[in-house]
Order: structure tokens, then C-alpha cells, then sequence
């Protein structure tokens, strides 16, 4: 990639191989790594040239995972600062550093505001569910359970993977009472739960919440026993391609995580179908907890506007599904 | 357990060792103790005396396991002949004999009779979902499936114990096509599916359905997508005990069952509770399909009263809460 | 047909042929029929050959219109009578006719009675609706309205045969003031809407309405909106087959009658479906108002089993999924 | 009242001018005058004589209250024994006194029996709701009170007439905690409430629930919260008249239950209603607690069927509206 | 009208002579006549005395069809440029000329998008339903089956216009294959339905559609069965009138599209009541597809906001139920 | 408070004495508190010293009453103008005197605006049921009857405090019909009401509404009879400390108002407990009627983001939970 600093591509190296992982870090990165380039650019010093460069490092950002929500999110962040009328170069360039870097801060304060946010709108003497594992949750639970406000904690196994049992761990290690509960066991102890604090994987432009799978379950128990859900998640898992229409795509993971390998092949008929997630419709969320503040799933649309509105008309008006920022640079 | 013969204390040994298992085992094995009780009495030849014998039998083979749904049952069922007022001993005791004969005969034919009732409420190209392990349940989709009217069965693994898993295997062997899925994945896979066949561990007066932990979440996700649930249960699953309103136990197995123990002694505070069963509401159960019929879930009274009507008034008589003949036995 | 009167013959014929048409007719015709075959019996003086006889008769009458359920209904009345143990051939005979003879006068009756006790429930300055047309549902209506209780009705047109415009004369004949709306208007109105009053073609053993299609939509509709729904039936509307499982089937007319044949031919490819019916479930009715009395859905298998127990056994226990009494005879 | 002893007239004098109160106490009232009726009785000694004047003091009776649903209730009990074939008087006379007596002790009995089957639908640690007062159902949770398994009762006020001030009188009495609330915050405090318990004025053929005006909004906002309703009746609570299709009359009471008079003079354009009654739908309530058991409200036409069925087809046949015994009597 | 070019008022005669018809058409039109009523504009060169005369051409096209939603969108999209502060009379009308265009190109393709935008939101093997004519809904399921993701298409009639004939035919002339069915055969199919595609006349500021009479039932049935629903409306269908409470005028329709003239001849009495709209709640839609992006019916109002926030401050400010731009011409 | 006009602080006493009740009033007052502060300020003619004198004092005003949300509103609004860049003191001075003086006139005009608005929403023929009192829920009722559209008006008696009273008086004076109800008689009218209308004490950021104790008992029984439910709320009743996750605390009012001293003291036991309101949450409110327009519930947040952004924002950056103004100048 001429022209791109070592580093930048290092990023764009780690986040295709995974070596970068979870959702708030691979945002961080790509926003370090348009600060990055726009820092070392060493092309012609006016704002044409530097944007079509900048287009090029976004693109190559955006292209290392294509279904990752919160990449797309933070690269078309800073890329509203790079289209931005400028009059000189420098300032543009200065520009596009602070955004960065300012994406960088609040995606760092985001799970620490999220928690304070969300923590107050726990009751005193409550026994929250929870299910899988998201550290934006975790978060608010501690920090409410800080407050004296939490007696108990329903803590789901989440299989097939286990992750609720991260999720358990954390919450012991900070001293809050945990029990942990089979999947199938959430509706039997939910006339006992005042509230379900649940993380998200996406939130679509109509408020819908696709998280771990079995997450849609919880939330209809809850419905059911008009017990409150409050979904714990930073903006930049609300995703501008479902403005568009795109669908957020649904993983299906090995069969082996589901049945030993000896059982599969004593089984050779059978299917297994291993779903990562499931989409939670906003009639069965009370509010979305976000580090710009308390939301109705409805509201997504507001933020995503607020937020991307420049990324989003570009993407809109020029027709793309996939988002390509080189197409974006008028000549 | 003086003048009692010995196969009858052998069959109430095997209950209680839990060597005699299984719902419908453990009702025809009781039928069958009192039979030959019946037969092999050698004390006064006049009702009273013989009256007296039965009740002690009754007793003794009702305490071998309390909480078994289907034992009282059997043991009501067959009383009811012994109690009928009667001329002569003889007379007495053929008709008690022939009441434990017709149980064991009624018994038997039970699961083939719900396989045929059952199999013509599954309409054609049907995808059909079920939940743990129920011989009923899998014996309607095999008989639907051989009626050419089963596209697929959606099997749930049904933690902590993975009955789903026989099902799985049971269904594969009469040839029906089947899906392993987690059961946090109810919810996902529910738009394409067509009906819920499931068993049943105990029926209350009032029409619910105690079943496997896990049932009432499938039922409620099925209810929220307008699948209709049927319910395939003998009629020894319904409980004559809920009509004077004893509550199911619910029993709680061990933690082991859902960590492993190495994770357990590693997570000290944490806590496991490992609900066996959970109670399904009657309005999200469409039928129930028992070998004497399709029943709606509030018509269970009157089978209860239909079939066990005179013990259960001698209960309500005599205020018992533990069923005791030798105290209906009057002097 | 040896042996068997040509009165009896004729009227097989006559229901075959659809000459005797509508579920109260054929089965007050199928129970006369029974008992002119009882009557001009001239065979052996003994039960059996009776029997023998009067199972012939049935078999013959019940294949007439395999679908049709009241047929079933009446010939399972009377030949209750027929099985019942006797010591003689005359009060054998006897008691079939005189069942047959209850039979026809409880069905004459049977409008009035629903009429008498359906108006009941109607309260004053209603507004009701119904949909298609069901003569025990106007004459609930029209007895309710003579009370001076109806303000208006709203009648469907009832697409695609338009029976609605049926309802709607003889409706406005009684004097009833009518406002014709079209089906798809229902959820418009149903706001003004204080009861809903409609017929049923067959009613199953848990407690489901089938009926026109657009029923279950009106319900519905209705449901939404806590507006009380009240089905009127002829207990020879209940289904006994639904207790051993028996769908119900759906039939579907000729295209013509949703699209002119004009139109058919100019859009070849297009498939047009047009159902007869569809099911109710009984979570959207209040209440069934039959001849015997106001009765909640889910007590259908009671009335059946009061009305038709004896028969509904002998079924169950024959593993007949097709009637046929002459099996019945015992040699 | 030609002929009728002294004493029962004074019964009908005492249900007349409702000295005697309460439907317990109508009822048994009832019962004993027509058991002292049969007792005293002196006319001819043969069947038809004594049903005419049997028929003629039931007839007496029941006009005195023509609203009070416990009353029928007793009458017809009793005077299905009168109208029982019987080849002669004495025995006549026997078998209705013991019908009587019967009545009564199973009448007195009730309400210890509810408490004894509905204490057992407790489970441990319930926070229970109850509105307006009634003796069965403060019997009941009375029980399980002393069972060790209720924390807290939270008692509505019970505008206008704050009935639940006795409910909260009687209970504190009984040791039981208690939180009086306002009718208006029933919602407010309905997501910590575990079962709902409440008694019941009338119960109608299909289910449904005749109380306390507030009732069904109480089991609406726990139906809304999956918390449970039990309504504890006795069995002289459902009304067979709403079997042929009577609706249970809604008493409106005087505005001055509701507003002081002085404000009433104040505001002389207002108009102020004031009903006594509402009505439940079944759907909302999960088990009715009878003294002949635990049933779904669905069976309630089966208890009426089993309890009253002779007296109920009597009435469907004579066409009556208003019951009368003496056009029963067969010349 | 003095000094308004004859082009624009052939174009306000044009739609109140309804010889311009459709929502779109009629909006594009608009937007037309204010582009010409600009350029040809020959007063005073400066903006107050434009902005007057702009205002009187507004009012006059405004009045030419008072009920259609489009109509004022467009008016008041061209209008904010009117009212926006300007220096000079060439740049104001300039603005004006552009906003114009941009109003009529975005309408151009506003179908196109709506088409791209939510076929991606129809998933693989889709069984899809729709009722009524709209050409949006039309293009999203075409541009979804050439996707290759539509097996098969319910469109419902829509009595009494049979407008979904003109669907059926659109559809098949486009190659997917539909099934054509009675507004009374909604529920009947739903359960095969994976997701509802319809149009609408207008969307409301708390986001009902106003759609065909019939629509509202469609989505009922859809809700009742988890299957989803997507309206598909271009952003001149959000009504900003309803912002100041104005409620959608629904018109009735003459009865002969109803009935044929000699039944209603014939039956002199009936009213017939033809209701041509009705409303569904918000709560039963999953999203609104439009040409700006996929948003829940809550966003109508950020939308509505966003495309035309100044006139709707305008005519807040100025208490105006009726829209008259020249009382909004400061002196 | 060195330096403050004595208006000022006169105003601040008034609130904090509750001589100045009521949320409009209070808003108002504080508002024009900040007017003269800003108008009588004598400090240093420069932007930075009258910065921290209106911080000073903003503070000031939001202590005297520290839950009332109108307060904070009408501070916020008008400190958005201080906060404002500004080149000198003048122009910043002057604009504040604006906004607050803007401020004051919407709000003066706020409830004729929504009585404007609500009253289109109502239709012909009404009959409207409303609970507590709202003066902006009066006046659109008010302007409804006068429109000829109001039937009839339920108005609930509102105990503990009977403010239904004062609706009711207020709606008599007006001459709409009225008919007062006890607060348990909702359900049993709500079958007769076409659209409920109540007031707002507080709207949350996630479109909750907090009202009077009762008010979403009466939401819920509307939502179950698919009846609309207005709320008519000036902007100032919508929370800005909710974005951050504030709850709204519910007081709990003196038990004497539930139940007179004499009963307290002859009942020791007993808890009383008063909450003065509840939560209905979005689903079951229709629209919310503002001054500003009508909107759905979940645009709540776009009304607090539009009116307060800056002032939530600076409070979401500094974390503060208790708003201080001071913390907010920057050195």
C-alpha cells in the first residue's frame, strides 16, 4: 500500500487477523489509525490530495472486517471531519486529528459513563438478570451494586460458549452475589426479577437489538412478567448500514460447539444449527443505555443521524451498499 | 410387611430403589401389585377384611416415592374398585382384579393411542419443534412422519442434562429428518416453525403443565409466533393431589450438573440452582392429546373427575393431604 | 340395500345428493331415518339381529357426506340407544325410537333455545356485528333487538360469496336496522362495536370455532379491542372425531368465485385460493350459546361426552379413524 | 302461606328484610327452611302432594331475593331430592331432609376447606394482594400465613364503601402483616406481588367472575405482571341461571357512597355512578379455590352440570326465565 | 389570477381537476409550478415583494386539493427557501429554483431507493404478503424476487375496488409468482407468511399509516403471528399537518362499489357504510422504508422535522389550521 | 447572596416556600428571575464575570426546589443563551434577557396551544374519560366539547386527594356533561370511552410519563380496549436529567390522606403506604399533545435534544448528576 504508514497498516493487519478483538477496541483502532495517517501524510499540501489519500486509508480500514459494526462506525466518524469544507490544508488536517482523537476519548469514557448513566436507573433492593457476557452490562451492575442498590444477580450460562460465565467470574471478583442459571431456566426465575441488564452485538436504524443468541428469549420472558430491559451499549454499535436496509448478517457457528465431535459422527443424519445471534424487537426494550445518554430503541435513528448524518447522505445519494470512501472524493 | 405377598413388596422395592423408573413402568408396576395382592389374599373371605388388606397394600406402594405423579394414580384408579360396595368378597375381588387389568391394558395402549390422535393434528409439509426427551411427544412425530406430513423436527439439546440429545437420536432412527439446536436458538428458529409437540410430567387440575425447565419459554415463544403447542400426556400425568390444591414439587438438582466441578471450586461464591422443571400456563397450550382423547388443557378436571372422581372426594372428605386408604377404610 | 325401507334409501339419497341440505336438516333427517329403519324392522325378534340392522342403516347414512358433522352427530345419538344392554327386542326398539324422536325435537327446538338464551346476553343499546350468516346468530340478534336491546348491526358482505347480503335482508325483514360493511371495514368499526355475535359450521373437541372464512379475523379484531364474542351452536355443530384427533377439513372453492373467469384467463399464471373456512381459536370467545345452555369454548369435549359419550368411547376404542358401527357389533 | 310452618316463614321474612345476610348464610337459611318444611310437613303422605308443597315453599323462598345467587343455589340443591323418583313418601321426605343437612354441613365446611386447598397454591415467602373483603379469601391467606409462607398482604381500600379496611382489620387480627394502599396504586406496587387473592359474588356458566368493583382491574394489572389470581369461592357462588344465559345484575348504588352530599349540592350538573360489580374474564384468573377443589374457571359449567344439573335442565326445558318450582310439579 | 404565469395555473387546475393524480405526480407538480412561478417571475427585484408573490402561487396550489398529504410537502419543501434570509432578489430566487428541482429529482427517485433500500430487508426464501396497489410496496418485493429472495406472493383483493388485482397483474407482468386470495383469507394464510410489504396514503406525526381500509387488519394479523410488517412510503407521504393535531380525513365512498344498485333498490332500508382508509398504530409496524432510509414509525416525526422543521415552526407560531404562506409574509 | 437583586431572591423564596406552585408557574418565575438578573447586573461589563454571576445564580434557583422538573427546564433553556459565544457583554446580555423572555411567552401561550392541537385529535362524538387533574387536559377537552365533539367525560374521584373533583368543577363550569366515577370503576366504563385524556407530571427522556397515582392503571385498561390514550404536556414537563439516567422520584405522601388518624391509631400494625405517582410506560400512550406539536412518546428525546441540547450535553461532559452551572464556566 505505497504511501501508507507502516503503522497504519499494522492496524489494518491486526484488526483482519483478529489480533485486534471486540467491539470498542477495533473502533479505537481505526480511529488511531486514521489519526495516524492523517499525521504522517506526506503528500501534495492541499485539502484534494489529502482527502483522496485519507479515502484510500478508510477504505483499506473498512475492508479488513467487513461485518464489524463498530469499524464502519468510528472510520466514518473521523471521515466527516476529512470531507468538511476547509480553506487550507493544515487546518484540515488538524481537524481530522481532533476528531479522531476526540472519538478516541469518549469511545474510552463510554463504558464508564454508560455505568453511571445506567446504574442510577437501577431500584434500590434489585435482582437483575443478565445474559452472555458484554462489559458495558457488567459495568453497570457493579456500579450499581456499589451504590447498594443489588441483592442478587441471575447470571445465564449462554450456551453454547459459555460466555455468561465470564460474565459470572467478573461480577464475583467484584463482590456482587451471583447465581448461575441454565438458558432454559430464565423464565422459571423471572417473577423474581426487577430488571434485565443486557449488552448488544448491533443496533439497527428501527431500534432492534441483534445480541448473542438466546438474548430475544430473555427479553419476551421479561415482556411477559412486565419486567424492564435495559440494553447497555456504546454508539458505536448502532450501525448507519442499516439506514440503507442493509440486514445485520446472522453467524452460524460450528456444529462442534453445540455436540462432541464423537456424537456428531455417531449421528451422521443429523443437523446441528448454531446461530451466534438473535434480534431482540424494540417493543421488548425499555430504554437503550448509551454514553450520550438514555435512549428509547426508537431513538437509534436520532443518534445515527446526529452522529453520521454526513457519512449516511453520502452513502445514501451515491447508492453504494458497500461503503467505499474513493468514491466519495469529487474530483 | 406381615400377609403381604412377597412380589408385592418386591415391586414396591423396585419403586422406591428407583430400580422400577419411568412414569408409565412405575403406574403398571403398582396395577400389577395390587393384582396380585388381589389374587394371592388368603385372609377372611368378606369385603371388610379384604378392604382392610388392599388399603394396607395401597399404602405401603404409594410411600415407596411420594412425589411420583403416576403412582397415586394407578393406585386411585384400582382402589376405587376395591371401595365399590359389594355383596360378596368373590364378586369384590374379580372386579378389583379386572380394574388393575384394564389400568395395565389402558396403560399400555396409552402411547400407541397418542401416536394416532396425535399424528392427525399435524397438518402436511410440517415443521415441528420439541423440547427435551418425552416417548409421547416423539412417538406423534414419528407417526405423523410416517404419515409422509413431517418436513423437519427442531430438537432442543435441553441442558443441563441434554435429553434432547435422545430425542435427537430416536427420531434419526424411525428416519425423521432432525435439527440439533442450542436452546437459547427457540426463538430464532420459531418463524419457520409450524407446531410444538412436547410431553408432560405432571398435569394440574387447573390445566397446566409441569414439564422440563426450558417448556414454558418454548411455549411462550411459540404463543408470541401463533404456533399452536400440543401437550402428549397419558392420562396417569394428570395429578388428582392439584385438586385439593397440593402445588408440583419442583426439584432442584445438583449444581455438578451445570458446571463442571473443577469451575465450581474455582468460583467459590457463586451459586448454581438447577431448576428440573418449569410450570407452562394453560392459555399457551392449544391441546392436550391423551389416549382418551383431545382435550383443551381446562378440560383436565374433568378427566381427573371422570377417572379418579371417587378417590379424590374420599380425599376432599377426609381432609387428607397425604393420601391414606386405611383411613378411608371405615370400621 | 336389502332389507332396508326405501324411505330410508330415499333420504340417504336425498343428503348424497345435497336435496336435503344445511347441518340441522341432515341431521334431523339421518335421525328420522334411523327411526323409520327401526320402525319397519322386519327382521329376527332379538337385540343382535337389531343391531346388526340398525349398524347397517347407520354405516349407510354416515357415508352419505363424509364430512359433514352433524350427520355423524345424530346417527351417534340414536345409536347410543341402539348398544344400550336390553333384555328384549320391543323395549329395544322402543328406546331407539324415542331417542331418534328426542333427537329431531331437541334440534327443532334448538334455534329457539339459543335464541331465548343468547338474547339474554345482549345487553342494552348494543351495537353488534356479525359476520356471514348463521341462522341461530340472527335469531339471537333479532330476539335480542325485539327486546329492544339493538341499536344497529353491522353486517360483513362476507366475501367471496357475499352470504352477509343474506344476513343483512332477513335482518332488515325483523326489523333489525343493518349497515352492510365490507370485510375488510371490520377493524374500523369494531370500535363502535359492543358485541359480536356469529354461527359456527363445526366446533372441535378443544374448544376451536371453525367457521366462513374471516371469522378468526373478526375475533381478532375484536379480541384487540375487549369486545365480547358470542358463537351460536347447535350441539350437533360439535365434532366427535376432533376427540380422537380428526382435523377438520378445509375446503377450498373454485376460483371463479373470487375472480370473473375473464380475468382468470387474462393472468394465467396467477393462483387463486379460496378457502372456505378458517379456526377460531376459543382464547377470542367469550362464550358458546347452545341449546343446552352458555358455555365457555373449552367445556365442547364436556358436552360431547354428555351427549355422545358412549359412541365417542366405542370409536376410541375400536381405533376407528372412519365410523363404522357395524365393526361395533359384537358377535 | 297456607300450610307453611311458622318458622320457615320467618326465614323468607329474615332473607326478605335482610336480616340475614351474607350468601353463606342465605344459603343455609334457605336449606333449613326447606328442611324444616319436609320435616314439618302434614299433609297427604304420598309423593305429589309433598312436591307440590315442597315446590311452593321453594317458590316462596326464592322470591325473596330474587338476585341473591347463593339462594337458588340451596333451593335447588335441596329440591333436586324432592323431585327424585321415589316409590314412596316417607323415604321422599328422608332423602330430601338429608339433602338439606348435606347442603348445610357442606356449606359450613366450605370456607375451612378453601382455605385448607388454597393455602396450599401459596408458595413460600408471597407477597399477596387482596381487595375488598371476603371471608374466604382472608381464610385463605390467613392459612398460609400460619404455614409460615406470606411476608405481606397488600389490601386495597375498596372505594367507596373501603371494604378492604375489614379485610385489613381482620387480618392484622390474625397476626398477618398488612400494607393498606389506595385502589389507585394497585399497578404501582403490582411488580413485587406474587399471587393475587380474591373472592368472588357470582360466577357465571363460561368462567367469568362477578366482584367487587375494582376486581378486574386488579386482575388485568396482575395478569399484565404474570403474577397469579385465585379467586376462593364457594361452590353456591356459580350461578346456574347464567346457564341459560341470564346475566348477573350490576347494582348501581347511591352517588352519596362517592361524594359528600354537600358537594353533590354544590355541583347539581354532575352525574355520579357508582357501580357495585364488575366482571372478570376468566382468561385473567388461574384457578377458582372451591370446597370441592381446585378447578380452572373453565369448569365451572362442570361443577354446575354435577352439583345442579337436575334443576338446570328443569329450567331449560320449562323455558323459564325466573325459576318456578310449582310449574315443575308434573300433574 | 393577475401576474401568475398561465403554466402554473394549468398545473393548479391540472390537480384539482384530478387530471394529475397519484401522490407523487401531484407533488412533483407542485414543486414544478413553484420552479416556474420563480423563473418567470417579473416584479419587483427584490426578495420581499418574491416572497409575496411566491406565497399567493403556494396558496393558490395548496387549495387546489386540500386533503392530499403531498401536496403541502412539496409546497412547504420549496417555500422554506422562499423564507430563508437572503441579501439579494438573484441569489433568493435562485435557491428557490433549486430547491424546487432537488424536490422533484429526490421525488423521481424516491421509488428507486424505497425499491434498493428494502429489498435488502426481505430475507432469503421469503413468503410475502401484501394489500392493495402502491407502487412502492410493488417495487421492494420485485427488486427483492430478482434478488432471487420471493417464493411467492399473497395479495389480497381489496374489496370494494379490487385493487389488488392491479398488484397481482404488476406483479406477475414482473415475473414473481403470486397467489391471489379474499381480504377474508388474511389470517388463514398469515401463519405461512414471513413478512407483510405495504404501502400508504399518509404517515402521521406519531407515526400511524393511513393506509387502504383493510391494511390495519393485515397488520393485526401479522403482529398476532410475529410476522413483520414494512410500509413503504416516500417521505411527501408524512403529513405535517398532524405535527398541529390535524387528524387524516377518511372518506366514505358511495355505497354502489359496495352492493350492486338493485339490491340496494331492494333493500331500501340498509345503510351502507364504505370507509376507504383506515389507521394502523405504530405499534404494529416494524419499520417505514422511505427514500431518506429504513426508520420505526416513531422517527416520522425527526423526518417531518428535519425535510420541513421551518414551515411547521411557521405555521405553529402562526396558530394556523389552514396553511396560508402570505399571513406569513412579515410586512 | 452578595450581589443579587432582591427580586431575585425573592422569586427563589417563593418557589422554595411553594408560594410560587405549580410546574408552569415556577418555570415562569424562574425564568423571569433570571431576566432581572441578567437586566439588574452591575459587575464587570464582560462576558466571563457575567457568566459566573448567572451560574451563580442559576444555581441558586434550581436548589429551592431540587425534584421539580420545570425548574431546571426553564433554567437550562435560558442558560443556553449565557453559555452562547459572544463577542462582548452587550449582545450576551441581551440575548439572555431574549431567551428568557421567550421562554416565559411560549410557556404563557403553552396550554392554549395544546387545547388548540389536542382538541383536532378528538373526534366527533366523544366520549372521553380523564383522571386527576391537568389544567392542559382540561382545556383540550374543554376546546373539544366547544368544537361539538364531547359527548360525555368520565372523570375519576383521584384518591387519596380527589383532584378528579377539581376536573370535574372545572369541566361543569365549562358546561361539558360530566360524570364522576370512584378510581375502581374504570375498567367497568372503559367499554363506553372512545379516548382517554390525561396531563403529565414528568416525561422521561425514554417517553415514560410520570403522573398521579392511578394513571397507568387507566393506560393499561385503555390499551386492553384498544382505546387512545392522549397526554397533554407543555415541554417543560419533559425531563432533561433523565438523558443522564436519572429516576424520577415517586413521593410518598402522609398516610392520614388514605385513612383518618382514628382507624391509624385503632390499627397500629398496619403500614400505610401513599405513593403520589406511577410510571406508564410508552406502549401505552398514543401521542403526546406539546405545544410544540404532537408527537409519539419515544420523541421525547428529540424535544429535550432540540430545547436543551447544549445544557445536557455540558451536564453528560462534566458527569455531573446534580446540575451546578458554576462547575460549568471555564476559567
Amino acid at each position: 500500500m505505497e504511501g501508507i504508514p507502516r503503522e497504519v497498516l499494522e492496524i489494518a493487519d491486526g484488526i483482519r487477523s483478529m489480533r485486534i478483538r471486540g467491539a470498542g477496541k477495533i473502533a479505537r483502532s481505526a480511529a488511531e489509525a486514521l489519526k495516524i495517517a492523517a499525521e504522517k501524510y506526506e503528500g501534495a499540501r492541499e485539502p484534494g490530495a489529502f482527502r483522496k489519500y485519507m479515502a484510500r486509508v478508510a477504505d483499506l480500514l473498512i475492508e479488513t472486517r467487513p461485518t464489524a459494526v463498530s469499524l464502519p462506525n468510528a472510520v466514518m466518524y473521523v471521515m466527516q471531519a476529512v470531507f468538511t469544507p476547509a480553506s487550507d490544508f493544515e487546518s484540515l488536517r488538524n481537524s481530522v486529528v481532533s476528531a479522531a482523537a476526540r472519538f478516541i476519548e469518549e469511545s474510552n469514557n463510554a463504558v464508564k459513563r454508560i455505568a453511571e448513566f445506567g446504574s442510577r436507573r437501577i431500584k434500590e433492593n434489585s435482582v437483575i438478570l443478565t445474559h452472555c457476557h458484554s462489559t458495558a452490562a457488567v459495568s453497570v451492575i457493579t456500579e450499581a451494586y456499589k451504590q447498594g442498590k443489588v441483592v442478587k444477580v441471575y447470571s445465564t450460562e449462554t450456551r453454547p460458549f459459555y460466555q455468561g460465565r465470564i460474565t459470572t467470574r467478573q461480577l464475583l471478583e467484584n463482590g456482587v452475589p451471583v447465581v448461575q442459571i441454565p438458558d432454559s431456566a430464565v423464565r422459571y426465575f423471572m417473577h423474581e426479577v426487577d430488571q434485565v441488564v443486557i449488552g448488544a452485538d448491533t443496533i439497527t436504524s428501527n431500534g432492534a437489538v441483534v445480541n448473542k443468541i438466546g438474548t430475544s428469549q430473555v427479553a419476551l420472558a421479561a415482556h411477559e412478567a412486565r419486567v424492564r430491559v435495559f440494553v447497555a451499549a456504546e454508539t458505536y454499535k448502532f450501525s448507519p448500514m442499516t439506514v440503507i436496509g442493509e440486514l445485520v448478517p446472522i453467524e452460524f457457528r460450528d456444529p462442534s460447539e453445540v455436540v462432541p465431535p464423537e456424537w456428531l459422527q455417531a449421528h451422521r443424519n443429523v443437523r446441528v444449527l448454531n446461530p451466534s445471534f438473535d434480534v431482540t424487537p424494540p417493543e421488548y426494550i425499555d430504554a437503550i443505555i448509551t454514553e450520550v445518554g438514555v435512549i428509547p430503541p426508537q431513538a437509534a435513528i436520532m443518534i445515527l443521524t446526529e452522529r453520521l448524518g454526513w457519512a449516511i447522505d453520502k452513502i445514501k445519494q451515491a447508492g453504494l451498499t458497500k461503503l467505499r470512501f474513493e468514491d466519495l472524493v469529487e474530483e
